[in-house]
This record gives structure tokens, C-alpha cells and sequence, in this order.
């Protein structure tokens, strides 16, 4: 990774990691729940998704600060589907990170309603963000963009079709559609808000919202390769794992070498549309040869 | 009932119950999850909170039609709710109306993400909603304002209190944060819409606020006299059912008589807001009698 990549993704990672339990710690709320929401907010992570949105703004000219609430709603989106992803109905995890799942230390009750108050209190954060003289046009797009990426048409309905999908083969297309909304979508929404609070054009959104989907591939792709190349304690899970719940993988379904050259297809791909885009392009050119090269 | 109410009821529930699944049958999602999510949200009920703002809105002398999809997505919202409570690790219910619970349909799992994308497609909703000539800033409020009433403040914070304080001797304070939260903050925001819909003043914001809490009290105690005296025919549930649950009630705090007088005193104060309002008082008031005076 590149030092520029590098520092900028530390300090807003710390940035961010700061400022996720300020906003629920005053909350006139039940103190069950509020530690409940906050401890999965603190559980760690890349936050790439915050991160991403505050990349692309500073790719802009902008400054960062303009995107912090409005990044640290995206993880909390992100933070509530992973409480209802690992609840005993879903994928049944007792440990995320290292540490003991939502519902294993609050119970199921208090981890579905610490995810409904994540997601819920997301949208009030970005009613109430600052985000500079951005319209309220512009924030009405920000959230209607949010929810349509992580609502039905996007993380839910890629959440379905993932459990749809289970025990089953799956073909290129279906695997594509499910990586596209499960995870995709809320990255590439991440991407096209930064965009919204930098007050870019159409023309480059629309690019940006291509880039994002291709980088988004490239990120699962990439997972798929080390699960099968990787060294467990690397990355941190059984290598292969993917393989004992008869997941369908890029590697299983086209070898390895076929999703190595899918890889280098999405890469070359995301570069292209990220060229079209009138920013300085240093920083997403980075981080998309970091997803690409990283190993883990 | 007065004739006027049972007129404006029954004509704007229909409406509603023809226009909650139009929004999803279209969209690109999952059949399954659209099905789920259309099953509950086709499940019946008073639809009390789409009619509470849309009569608001008409007792501004302002166009029902303006707050269709606000109010749908409001029902949208409480139907999430439902599907939530109704899970084995919540209230664990199987029937609900007489019909089998989400769950109980489409498996957990199905239930828990067709909440999820209720909820979050209900803000989507409002981005898009048809309210005429509504700025975007009070678009904005709107959504603050429903995203408040249903999250960690609100809601989600009064299930959680609910849930907490099961099988312990409440307060009367307990219950009724309890009330406003679980049931109360929904309802209020449905009558605040209405107001912001129809570019109401702040007074008079303010004052159907206060109404509408008194409404949602109003609401819960005769509820919970009607569990101690009704007909179990008639209420269609046991009678006596929350005593069983160990459930604090107003009549187990305050007696019958205490509780009957409570009502009186809460309906009082209903009113003492609502005529406070510059609107026609005709409707709310008549429901605001009929909520008190109901025999199920």
C-alpha cells in the first residue's frame, strides 16, 4: 500500500472510530440499547465504507470533514446488517472479529432491536448532518440514494437472494447479482455520496457509480481468491470456508486462473471509468490496486 | 360513531390498503421478499395511523390526497414493527388477525429482512413522495421527524423499556414512557405529519403534539380497561390476557375506577390542545370521543 493510501485511510479510520459512539452516547434512550448498538459500532473493522466517502470527497478538493456524519451513517447501516446477519435465524455467528456476536452478549431481542435503532437513527443523522451548504435537494438525494442502496432493490434484497441461493449452484450471473447488492450496493453508495457532498456533476457521478461497482466486484473477488490461496491466520478465517458451506465462489465457478483473469478484467475496468471522472485520481487509483493486490 | 368519522375512516383506509402494495409489486427485488413484505403489510388492522394523518391534513381543509404516501409509508413502518415483535425471540406470536405471523409464513430469517426492507424502503418512500408543493427542507423535517419517532428515542427505545420491564412491578412513570414510546411516538408523528404536510405553524405543531400524546394515552387506557371489562368476543382476544403475562396496566395500578378516571382526565386534555389549533376540530374530535367511548 502506497503511504499516501495509507495514512489518509489511518486518520479517518481513527476519525471515524471516534466519532461513531458520541453521536448515540447522550441519546435519550434505554441504556440496554444503547450499549448494545454502540458495542457493535465499536467492534472494529476495515470501515472502508466511510472511508471510500470521505476518499472521494478529498479526491475532489473538498475537506473531509464535510462527510463525517454522513460516513459514519453508512456504518451504522453497515454495523445493523451485520447484528441481523449473525442472529441464530441467519448465518448463526457467534463471534465476529474476534469477539462474542450482538445477540450472544445482549440476547436475540436486544441485537434485532439494536439493528432497527442503527439503521432507523442513520437517517436522522443525515437530516442532521453537516455537510457545508449542500441543499436539502441534495440531502433528500443523499438518503433516497442510502436506503435505495440498502433497502429491497439493494443490501436486503442481496441478503435474500444470498439465502436464496444457499446449498445451491449458483451461475455467474447469480453469484454477480448477489455480490452486486449484498455487499456492492452500500459501497457504492458511499462512493456517490461522497460525490453528493463534493457537489459533483452527473456526468461524474454516474461514473463514479460504474468505478464503485467494478471496485466492488474486484473487493469480492479478491476475498474469493484468498479463501482458497490465503494462509488462515492472515486473513483471519478458516481458509476455505466457503467451501464447506457449498457457497458458490468466482474460483468455484470459474478455477482459479479464471477468476485471477476476472480480477485483472475488473481492475483494468474500474481504472478506465475512474479516469472519466474529473478529480485527482491518485488516491481511488491507490486504494483499487490495493484491493486487487492485497493478501488479506 | 359519528357519521362523518365512519365515513372519513372507512373511505381512507381503503385507499391506503389499495396503495400499500402497489409500491413494492414494481420494484426490482426478490419475489420472495416482496411477497413477505406484501403479506404483512396486507394483514389488515385499523390503519389508525395513516387515517390520524390524513385527517389532520383535512381538518387544515388541505387535500387527503397530498398525504398518501407519507401515510403509507408511516404504515409501513408500524408493519415492520409488527413483523419484529411478532418473532420467536421477541413476542414469539404466531397468529396475528387471524392470520399466521411472518414468520410463521416465510421462516425467520425471511421475517427479520422483510422488517428491514419496510422499514428503510419507508424513507425512500418519502423522498419520492407526492405532497405538492412541500419544500425539500420540510421533506427533510419529515423524515427527522419519523425517523425519531421510530428509532432509539422512540419506538425502539420504548420495546426495549417494554421488554425490560416484563414481569416486573412497574411504575406508573414506567408505563407511561413505555406508552409514549412504544405506542404513542408513531401515532404522534402520524397527526405531526398531517400538520407539516399542510404547512401548519409552529403553535399549532406544537399543540396537536401535545394532543396527540394525550390521543395515545386516551388509546392505551381504554385498552387496557376494555382487556379487564370487555367482551372476549368483541376484542377478539382474551380477556385478562396481560394480567396473565404478569403485565403492569393501568387498572392493576390504579384500579378500574382510578383508570376510568384517568381516561376522563386524559380526554379532557385532548381536547384543551386540539382547540388550541386554528382548524376545523369537527373529526379529531369525534375520534378523540370514539377512542375513549369504543366497546373493542
Amino acid at each position: 500500500m502506497n503511504a499516501e493510501l495509507k495514512d489518509f485511510l489511518n486518520e479517518n479510520k481513527q476519525e471515524i472510530e471516534q466519532r461513531l459512539p458520541k453521536y448515540l452516547e447522550q441519546l435519550p434512550a434505554p441504556k440496554t440499547l444503547k450499549e448494545a448498538m454502540i458495542y457493535s459500532l465499536n467492534a472494529g473493522g476495515k470501515r472502508i465504507r466511510p472511508v471510500l466517502l470521505l476518499a472521494t470527497l478529498h479526491s475532489f478538493g473538498k475537506p473531509v470533514e464535510l462527510g463525517y456524519d454522513v460516513a459514519c451513517a453508512v456504518e451504522m447501516i453497515h454495523t445493523y446488517s451485520l447484528i441481523h446477519d449473525d442472529l441464530p435465524a441467519m448465518d448463526d455467528d457467534d463471534m465476529r472479529r474476534g469477539k462474542p456476536t450482538n445477540h450472544k452478549v445482549y440476547g436475540e431481542a436486544i441485537a434485532i432491536l439494536a439493528g432497527d435503532a442503527l439503521l432507523t437513527y442513520s437517517f436522522e443523522l443525515i437530516t442532521k448532518a453537516n455537510v457545508g451548504d449542500l441543499s436539502a435537494e441534495q440531502k433528500l438525494l443523499l438518503i433516497q440514494e442510502l436506503a435505495k442502496a440498502s433497502g429491497p432493490e439493494g443490501m436486503v434484497g442481496g441478503q435474500v437472494a444470498d439465502l436464496e441461493g444457499e446449498n445451491k449452484a449458483l451461475t455467474l450471473d447469480g453469484l454477480v447479482y448477489i455480490h452486486h447488492h449484498k455487499t456492492g450496493d452500500l459501497l457504492t453508495v458511499s462512493i456517490v455520496a461522497g460525490a453528493i457532498i463534493a457537489g459533483a456533476n452527473e456526468k461524474d457521478i454516474t461514473n463514479l457509480r460504474l468505478f464503485a461497482k467494478e471496485l466492488g466486484l474486484l473487493f469480492q473477488i479478491k476475498d474469493d481468491i484468498l479463501d482458497v490461496e490465503g494462509d488462515a491466520i492472515t486473513i483471519g478465517k478458516p481458509v476455505g470456508s466457503d467451501d464447506g458451506n457449498n457457497k458458490s465462489t468466482y474460483p468455484s465457478l470459474l478455477g482459479l486462473d479464471g477468476a485471477k483473469k476476472k480480477l485483472e478484467e475488473h481492475k483494468l475496468r474500474a481504472k478506465e471509468y475512474l479516469y472519466e471522472v474529473e478529480m485527482n485520481h491518485h488516491l481511488l487509483e491507490a486504494l483499487t490496486d490495493y484491493v486487487a493486490e492485497r493478501d488479506h
